[in-house]
C-alpha cells in the first residue's frame, strides 16, 4: 500500500509562505478590480466538452484535459471496438481501392475466416465493393486474409503499433512469396507501399475525437474567456449590461511542462462586455497601472497597439491576405534587423515598392503622438488603418490626461498577440527593464465575444489578464513582498505542563479575541524543543513562563525579555 | 457553431453576489484559522490516480473523477481490446468449467471459425483445457461457436449489453433445437443458466480498474485529507511538526447530483498533524465556536464523541465484532425508539443480558459531566472505553474552563461518523435549532494519517471541516449576511458626452485612489438608460452633472441630492 508520493508533472503544491504571497497579489488585484467596478464571478472547473472544444484551434483542442465519463462507461465499450475495427478496415479498403487498378493477381476465394472475422457490416462493404468491379474481388481477398491475421495478432498481443505494422508487413510479404512468380515483384512492391502507408497512418488517422466523445463529455477549463462568454449567454437575462466582471480561477492545459510553464495555473481576468466605448480601454490601462503601483512594481511598460492599424498597414502594402506573414516578420525587427525583415517580407510575396510605403515602421521611435502622426501619414489611404489610429489616439490621449502612477504607456506597432480574436486594441505589459521575464499581462478587444454561443448575441468585449506566476517571480526577484505577508503566528506559549497549560490557553483565548495570532505548543515537551519550534516557524514572541497573572515573554530576534499581563501583551502586539 | 450553453449537472456558476457572500464566509474562516496558528497550503486539482484510488473504499473509487491521458492515448487501445475480449472469454470458460460435468452432448468439431476468431492465446487456453479432459472438448466446442457469434454480433452492432445478452441466449437456444432430442431439455436449462449468469456479469465483472489505468493516470481531488497526507509525507523534511494547516479548495465527486449535493464543492479544513495532545481537540472546539460566533450564527451545537467509547460499549456488550451494526442501531434511537433499537440489536445477535449493561444509553440525558459519570459506571470493565471517557473529560472540562462564545457543546454517544478512519475524538456541528440543515461541520482524530503513503511515518492527526454550502444556506435563511457584503460600486458617474466624460474620469481616478469604488457609464447614452443601470446594479450614488469643480450627486434610495467637490464626496463616501 505504501507509495512514494508525488504529484503529476506540471502541477505544484503551494507551501504556507507561497500561498500567503499568492494571496497577497490576488487580494490586491481583487480590491482594484472592485474599485474599478468589476464584479467577481466563478464558473465550474469542468465544462461540457462542446463548450470548450473547437474554441482554441486544433492545438488547443489537443491541450484540453478531458474527464472520463463517470460510472459505467464500459457499456460504451462496444462502440469503441466497433469504431476502431471499422476505421482500420475502411482505411485499408480505401488504400486498396486507390491502388486496385495497378495490380491483378490470382488468389484464393474469400473463405470462412473472413466471413467469421469480418462482421456483417464489413462484409456488406466488401460486397458493395465487389459488385462494382468483379476484378477487385481477387485482390481484396488477398489482403483481407493478411488483415485478419494482423488484427488477430494485434488483439492478442500487447504490442506497440510499430510492432504490428512490421508484423503485418512481414506476413503480407510471406504470402507474396507463394504468389505467381510473374506477379511477385509487382505485388510485393505494391503491397509494401500500401501496407506501410496504411499502417503508418493507422493510429494518427483514427479520429481521436470520435473515440473521446464516447468516453468523455466533460473537460477542464482551458481559459477564463470562453467560460465567461458561455456565462454571459447563459445568464443574459439576469445580467445588467455593460457587464464588468473579474474572475480569478485556475485553468489547465496539457502542455509539455517546462520552466515557468505549468499544467495548472491561475488566470486573473477583468473584462467588460456589452459596450464599445473606448473609455473602457482607457480604464483598463489605468487598472494595470493601479495594480502594479500598489504591488510596488515601478516601471512596467503597458504596450498598446490596434489590430486595425496592422490591417491598415497590410492593406497599404497590398498584403491584406498576408496579415499574419507580415506581422510575424515585423515582430522580428529587433532580432533580425531592418534588412532581415524586408527580406522575409519580400520572400512572402510583398512587393518592394509596397515596403517603401511603410519604411517609417523600421525606425519607429518617438513619443506616442509622434508615432501616431507617422502612422497617419503612412495609412492615410486605409480607412481601417485611420480608424485604428483614431481609436489609439483617443485611448492614449485620455490615459495621459488622467495620468499614470508608475507605469509607462507605449505604442508598439509590432505588438500582435491574439490576432485570431482581437479586433481592436491589443495590450501587453512587460516587466520593468532589467527583469528578464517577458510579458506579465495582456489583453485586447474582441468585437464578437458571445457569437460562438448565440449568433444573435454579438456582444463586444474588452479585457485584460494578469500573469500571476510571472508577477510572483518578478516581485520575488525584486524583493517586493512586504515582510508581513508571510508572518503567521505572532506569539507561541510554551506548554509547561498541564497545570500551567490551562492558564496559557486562557491567555491565548483572550489574545485571539483581540485578533492576535497566538498558539500554545501542544505537548509539554522539553523547553529546548519548544524553543526550536518557535525558531523554525519564525514566530517572533515566545511566552516561556507564567507567574500569577503575568507572563514571561521573550522576543526571539532582539532577545528582549519582559514580564507582562495579558492586557499589556495585547497592547504590545496589536 | 451556435450552441445552447449549459454547464455539467452538479456544477454551478456563481454570480457576483454569490461570490461575494462565499468569500465573506471563507475570509472569516481564513482569519480565524490563522489566528489559531493554522497555515494555508494548496495542492493540485488533480493527483496521480494511485494517490487517490483505494483510499475512499470501493464506492469512493467509483466516485472519483478520472482525467483522460492527454495526447495519443490511442496507442494503448490494443491493450483495451485484448483485456476486454480476454475477460469475456475467461469468464465464460470459467462458467463452463464449473458446469462441464453436468452435461455431455454431441457436437461438431472446433472449426475454422473458432481458430480464426480466437487468438493463439485463447486457443492455447482451450487446448490446455481439452488436454485435461477430452470429454470437455465437445461441450466447449458447442459454446465457443455461440460465443463467436455473440462476440461477432457485439462488435458489429452498437447494442446495449442487455441486448447482447438476450441475443446470445437466443442463439444458444436455437442451436439447442438442433441437438440430440434426448439431451435437449437438459442442455437448454444448463445453457440458459450459464448464459444468463455469465452475460449478466459481463460488464460488472470486467475490472474497470484495468481498463481505466490504460487511459487515465490522473484524477480530480476527492477530499482534502488524502492530498494533505500526501503533502505531509512528500514534504516531511521541509515541514516543522506539529504542523497546523488549513486548506480551502474545491473537491469533486461523481455523486448523483441532488438538492444541496454537488459534484463540485469547496471543503474548508483545519488539521494538525504530528502530536497526540488533546489540547488540539480543545482548540478545535474553540475554533468552531469562534468562526460561527463571528458569522453571527448563535446556538450551533458542537457534538462530540469518541470512537474508544463506542468500542468500549461494543466490548462491554460482547459485540466488539459488531461495532458498526451496534452503532447503526443506536443511531436510530430518536427514530425507532428504545424498543426498536433493542429489537434490531437482538436481531444482529447481541445478547439480551448484554443490553442490560448499556440500558442507560437509552435514556442518555443530563450535563456532559453526568453523561461521563454514567458512561464510567457502564464501561468500567473496558480499558478502551475508560480511555475514551478520560479523553472526552479532558476535552470537555477544558473547553468549559476556557468558555465558549456562542456555541453549545454536547456529548452525543450516538455520533458515529467516519468510523473507518477516526480513532479518537469525533466531532459534528449541527445548525441552530429550527434550521432544517443537518450537520454544518465535522471532524475527528485519526491516529495514522500518513501511513498510507509511508509506513514509517505514522503521524497522528486531528482536524475539522466546515460545510461551506450549508453554512451559506443557513446564513441566507437566517438573514445573517451583512448588507455590505455584496455592495459593489458606490458611485456611478453618468457619461454626459465626451467633453464632460474626461472630467468625470478625473474625479473617478481621485476617488479610486481613496479606495472608493467608482465608475463611469461607458457610453454617452440617454440619461434614463444610465439611471436604470445604476438602479439595476443597486449603486447607491449617481453623479448626473458637473459644474466647474462641483458634482451634482443623488442618493438613489433616499432621494437626497447635493452639489459637492470631489474632496467632499470622498469625505462622505469613506
Amino acid at each position: 500500500m505504501a507509495q512514494k508520493p508525488s504529484i503529476p508533472k506540471g502541477t505544484r503544491d503551494f507551501s504556507p509562505v507561497e500561498v500567503s504571497k499568492r494571496n497577497y497579489i490576488m487580494s490586491i488585484m481583487r480590491s482594484h478590480f472592485e474599485k474599478f467596478g468589476y464584479q467577481p464571478i466563478e464558473t465550474p472547473t469542468f465544462e461540457n466538452s462542446e463548450t470548450l472544444m473547437g474554441k482554441y484551434g486544433e492545438e488547443g483542442d489537443r491541450l484540453i484535459f478531458k474527464i472520463l465519463n463517470s460510472g459505467e462507461y464500459l457499456g460504451d465499450f462496444n462502440r469503441l471496438i466497433l469504431i476502431y475495427l471499422e476505421t482500420i478496415y475502411l482505411t485499408i479498403l480505401n488504400e486498396l481501392s486507390k491502388g486496385i487498378h495497378e495490380i491483378n493477381t490470382q488468389n484464393e476465394l474469400l473463405d470462412k475466416y473472413v466471413k467469421a472475422m469480418l462482421s456483417r457490416k464489413f462484409i456488406q462493404e466488401i460486397i458493395n465493393h465487389i459488385n462494382k468491379d468483379r476484378s477487385e474481388f481477387r485482390i481484396y481477398n488477398f489482403y483481407s486474409k493478411s488483415l485478419i491475421k494482423a488484427i488477430s495478432n494485434e488483439i492478442t498481443s500487447i504490442r506497440s503499433s510499430e510492432y504490428i505494422r512490421e508484423e503485418f508487413l512481414r506476413q503480407i510479404l510471406e504470402e507474396c512469396e507463394e504468389c505467381d512468380p510473374r506477379e511477385n515483384i509487382r505485388v510485393k512492391n505494391f503491397v509494401e507501399k500500401v501496407a506501410k502507408d496504411t499502417y503508418g497512418r493507422w493510429f494518427s488517422n483514427i479520429e481521436a475525437k470520435d473515440l473521446t466523445k464516447q468516453i468523455s463529455e466533460k473537460a477542464l477549463r482551458y481559459d477564463l474567456t470562453v467560460p465567461f462568454a458561455r456565462y454571459v449567454v447563459q445568464h443574459q437575462n439576469e445580467i445588467e449590461f455593460p457587464f464588468k466582471r473579474y474572475q480569478i480561477q485556475p485553468v489547465w492545459r496539457a502542455d509539455r511542462p517546462q520552466k515557468g510553464r505549468f499544467r495548472e495555473f491561475f488566470q486573473c481576468d477583468a473584462d467588460v462586455v456589452g459596450s464599445t466605448s473606448l473609455w473602457q480601454e482607457v480604464e483598463l490601462v489605468q487598472l494595470y497601472d493601479s495594480v502594479f503601483a500598489t504591488l510596488g512594481l515601478n516601471g512596467v511598460t503597458i504596450k498598446i497597439n490596434n489590430r486595425k492599424i496592422l490591417s491598415g498597414i497590410a492593406e497599404v502594402i497590398g498584403a491584406s491576405d498576408k496579415l499574419i506573414d507580415f506581422t510575424v516578420a515585423l515582430d522580428k525587427l529587433d532580432k533580425i534587423g531592418e534588412e532581415g525583415v524586408k527580406k522575409e517580407m519580400l520572400e512572402k510575396g510583398i512587393a518592394e515598392t509596397a515596403l517603401e510605403k511603410v519604411q517609417p515602421l523600421f525606425h519607429f521611435s518617438g513619443s506616442i503622438e509622434e508615432k501616431l502622426d507617422k502612422l497617419s501619414a503612412m495609412l492615410s489611404s486605409s480607412e481601417e488603418g485611420m480608424k485604428g489610429i483614431e481609436e489609439l489616439r483617443f485611448i492614449c490621449e485620455n490615459v495621459m490626461n488622467l495620468g499614470l502612477q508608475k507605469a509607462n504607456l507605449d505604442l508598439d506597432v509590432t505588438l500582435a498577440r491574439g490576432l485570431n480574436y482581437y479586433t481592436g486594441a491589443i495590450f501587453e505589459v512587460s516587466a520593468p527593464e532589467g527583469v528578464a521575464m517577458g510579458s506579465i499581462g495582456g489583453g485586447g478587444r474582441y468585437d464578437d465575444l458571445t457569437g460562438i454561443f448565440d449568433p444573435k448575441s454579438k456582444l463586444s468585449g474588452v479585457g485584460i489578464s494578469f500573469g500571476l506566476d510571472r508577477i510572483y517571480l518578478v516581485l520575488e526577484e525584486l524583493n517586493l513582498f512586504p515582510e508581513t505577508v508571510s508572518v503567521s503566528t505572532e506569539v507561541l506559549f510554551f506548554n509547561l505542563g498541564e497545570s500551567q497549560a490551562l492558564e496559557a490557553m486562557k491567555a491565548i483565548t483572550v489574545l485571539r479575541k483581540n485578533n492576535i495570532k497566538a498558539e500554545m505548543y501542544p505537548d509539554a515537551a522539553k523547553e529546548d524543543k519548544q524553543f526550536k519550534h518557535a525558531q523554525r516557524r519564525a514566530i517572533p514572541y515566545i511566552v516561556k513562563g507564567i507567574e500569577g497573572d503575568r507572563f514571561s515573554v521573550k522576543h526571539l530576534v532582539t532577545g528582549e525579555a519582559f514580564m507582562v499581563s495579558v492586557e499589556d501583551l495585547i497592547g504590545r502586539l496589536k
